[in-house]
């Protein structure tokens, strides 16, 4: 065996112990009975470890340095064993950084932590949750100074790379900041124009069994394998995937929030057709992985935004949301006008896509603050409700449905939210550069078509998993660098016409 | 750390370990997609290899050596030191005499078996599964040779004693070979009876959701806690547990077959109250393990067959039954009568108590005479069918409801049939001794009052995990050893009234 293809199998056999975690996790969020809490967060921690122990281990470190001195790997830098050597490489590096225990700590708090923050949520009661977010928040810093950060960088920054690698604060601040002053523009015309879009969508209440089996039908018709997926509920949607043959998204249900169990479910099923689509002879290595959470949630948001809040959309939808759930009161436009009212409020996850981005700003500030040591946990509330009143107008009336609202943080997922907006301007850039190739996708989403899009996110995007790093890819799909204008220039031009500007 | 404090941690992490492969075990028969099979089969693999490399690491054999010469640890035959290591070193013995190789090849055979078995049984097509039966024979065999056997015994015995200490061949057919001859006197005396039972529980049909939720409240209704636990369905029912904070029920349903849905949901609950009941601080060590297949075996049955097709428990039950399903039809008498319905047919998990043995031989003579070679996989067929019309004198009409019916195979599990007629006979002698300590079991039923036996089961059985061997926890409950006489007793008693005899 050369030292590549040694390098590859130990990576594969990492990669296949970190997938049973993300089986546990699955079962701990869909599944295991609460006096599970206890075996599961130790299973995990015990796993955490087997798989930092393998991928830290020192021989890794030694066939890395071997195979980089072969310029036969390394002279191609898209061909497969140079992408899949500098993404080794990069993880190595960083997993090298972490002293296993802290790696086994992290695991088990994680897991007692995402319990308590359950219950917090349920009792809207942030005091039973302090505690467990100030010892992640105690433990992200650690985990940023172990990875350490240049002069002109901060702690945020070191736990920001393992998300979105080559993302800094200070540049995601200088997108946001005129991002957030064009958006609070567009939000106050739209509140003062005289006409208002229908909302005639609200006073829908279905059966969640109803609802489950709609949306599963929708997901399916979009795209979505079910020989390679479920779907089931959780608290918080999310779509776990580890094998193009094995990806399960997840939803959420309430009678009287029909539409937004759809779009969430549109959102998880593009994060699906993604991991659906990664070229499974490379499953277990860089070039089987998606490149970063930003192009993830361009894929889900380019489903849930651009396909599914579409009025070509809901033109093919709409007999069959009569045909199936008896909703005959209401025309395509109708719904489509009432999935795109901009209306500030306090979900981010039932957030319009205009005011979406300004709760990602608010969560973006606080855990900038957190890392630099500038915000306690126990200030999180007051500071959380704050901006909510500066940046959307709103009051939060109480902390389920403000400063709980996300799992993320009880997971210790610090720096994780920017990649949201930068999903959503992925996927404005990307989708603009797809209207250029299927000039007449409008006509084949009326027609339920939705094959032509997949294919060209098969073809273009998903097949090259991790081959370029998030920028390259960008420039390669779209011929420039990412920008907020093909966002803005979508909000502009969907949501003025609907409020009669 | 003491020797001993560091061999009970190592032993406990392995358990850990080989706890996460029952979770996706689980996952696999209830959640998996289809397109998950094969990177199953390789999670499971290689968390089979790790689980046998820690249990058989010689630093292990070490200190168990080092804690076998300490006789404060020894001594006492039934403390906890003393039960913890005879236990270990049982495993640590069988566990070292199997290469690494062979038990991952075992792994990943059986998970793909598995796979190829569903398919078989769907589509009622032998042919499909032939290959991997072979497969499973040939290194089920070799397994046998791995752990060997002396001169009086024969391979089988090498494998059942993983699922049975003690157990051997020849013992099991001199208690076999008498109790079918008194069985079959039995079931020819009923058939040639004038008066018959009712068997008006037959023309039931009810959807399954009905069902579903009405077996969960009976689950619950007896004793299981489903804030520990949860319960699903599946192809073959079974019960999961590796931790009394979560145990997994599953069970199957039909719609025109509630009464055997809800009996098989009882057994498979006597496993999950069992699993509930071990002590939660010895988990992980042998102390907090079920003692035996044939033990946990005699739960399930005491619940199913001595409370749930009792006529006490119907006097309490049928109220519910017209309340929530509707069924003012039948009465208890009717009902119970039905329950107990003696009919050789060729379905295992459909059998009345009394012929139920007749298939666990059936069973037991083909995989004794497969592991020693005496048959061949691509005959299985038609011995099958041949011994059903001689013990059960009924016609098998396809391979679907004959010799596929059983996941055990196809999972490797050579040697575990016959733990289910030894649970028939723990259970009888075991409940006898219970009548005695509980006088007013009856009337307790009656009133659906099943906490006073789950307690003596609980105190007097559960609590003690591995403490003793079976056959001691046997006299030490019932004051004396196991013998088929309870069982035979508890038969004739029932069914002759039933029949008029």
């Amino acid at each position: 065996m050369s030292a590549y293809e040694e390098l590859i199998t130990s990576v594969k056999e990492t990669s296949l112990l970190r997938s049973t975690m993300a089986v546990l996790g699955w079962d701990q969020r869909t599944k295991m009975p609460p006096g599970g809490v206890e075996q599961r967060s130790n299973q995990l921690a015990l796993l955490a470890r087997l798989t930092h122990e393998r991928a830290t281990d020192p021989h890794v470190g030694e066939l890395l340095a071997h195979c980089e001195s072969d310029t036969a790997l390394t002279s191609d830098a898209h061909s497969d064993s140079a992408a899949n050597l500098r993404e080794i490489r990069r993880g190595y590096d960083r997993a090298t950084k972490l002293p296993s225990d802290h790696v086994e700590e992290n695991a088990r708090t994680h897991a007692i932590a995402e319990h308590h923050w359950e219950e917090a949520r349920a009792k809207s009661d942030f005091t039973l949750y302090e505690p467990w977010l100030e010892k992640n928040i105690d433990l992200a810093r650690k985990t940023a100074e172990f990875y350490g950060w240049e002069s002109d960088e901060e702690p945020w920054d070191a736990l920001a790379e393992g998300f979105e690698p080559g993302m800094r604060a200070r540049q995601i601040e200088s997108v946001f900041t005129p991002l957030r002053d064009r958006l609070q523009a567009l939000v106050s015309d739209l509140g003062s124009a005289s006409r208002k879009p229908s909302t005639q969508v609200r006073d829908v209440r279905l059966p969640i069994d109803t609802q489950m089996a709609f949306v599963t039908k929708i997901a399916e018709g979009i795209g979505f394998d079910f020989s390679r997926g479920r779907i089931d509920t959780t608290v918080h949607p999310f779509c776990s995937g580890t094998h193009p043959g094995d990806v399960r998204i997840t939803t959420r249900f309430s009678e009287s929030m029909f539409f937004d169990a759809l779009t969430a479910t549109m959102h998880e099923t593009g994060h699906g057709i993604y991991e659906q689509g990664l070229p499974v002879e490379h499953n277990g290595t860089p070039l089987g992985r998606a490149v970063s959470l930003g192009i993830h949630e361009s894929q889900s948001r380019m489903w849930e935004n651009f396909v599914g809040r579409s009025l070509p959309f809901w033109r093919w939808c709409r007999p069959l949301v009569e045909a199936d759930l008896g909703i005959s009161q209401l025309s395509a436009e109708e719904i489509y006008e009432g999935m795109n009212v901009v209306e500030p409020d306090f979900i981010r996850v039932e957030a319009d896509e205009a005011t979406y981005n300004l709760h990602i700003m608010v969560r973006f500030e606080l855990e900038r603050a957190l890392m630099n040591g500038d915000l306690a946990a126990a200030d999180v509330p007051h500071e959380w409700n704050r901006r909510y009143k500066e940046y959307l107008g709103v009051d939060v009336p109480n902390d389920a449905v403000g400063c709980l609202q996300d799992v993320h943080w009880s997971g210790g997922a610090f720096g994780y939210f920017p990649t949201y907006t930068l999903g959503n301007l992925y996927a404005a850039q990307i989708f603009e550069k797809i209207r250029e190739d299927i000039t007449d996708i409008d006509g084949q989403f009326e027609r339920g078509e939705f094959g032509p899009l997949k294919t060209w996110l098969n073809e273009n995007l998903h097949v090259h998993g991790s081959r370029y790093v998030p920028s390259e890819l960008c420039e390669r799909l779209t011929g420039k660098p990412l920008s907020a204008d093909a966002l803005l220039r979508h909000l502009e031009r969907k949501l003025r016409p609907l409020y009669g500007l």
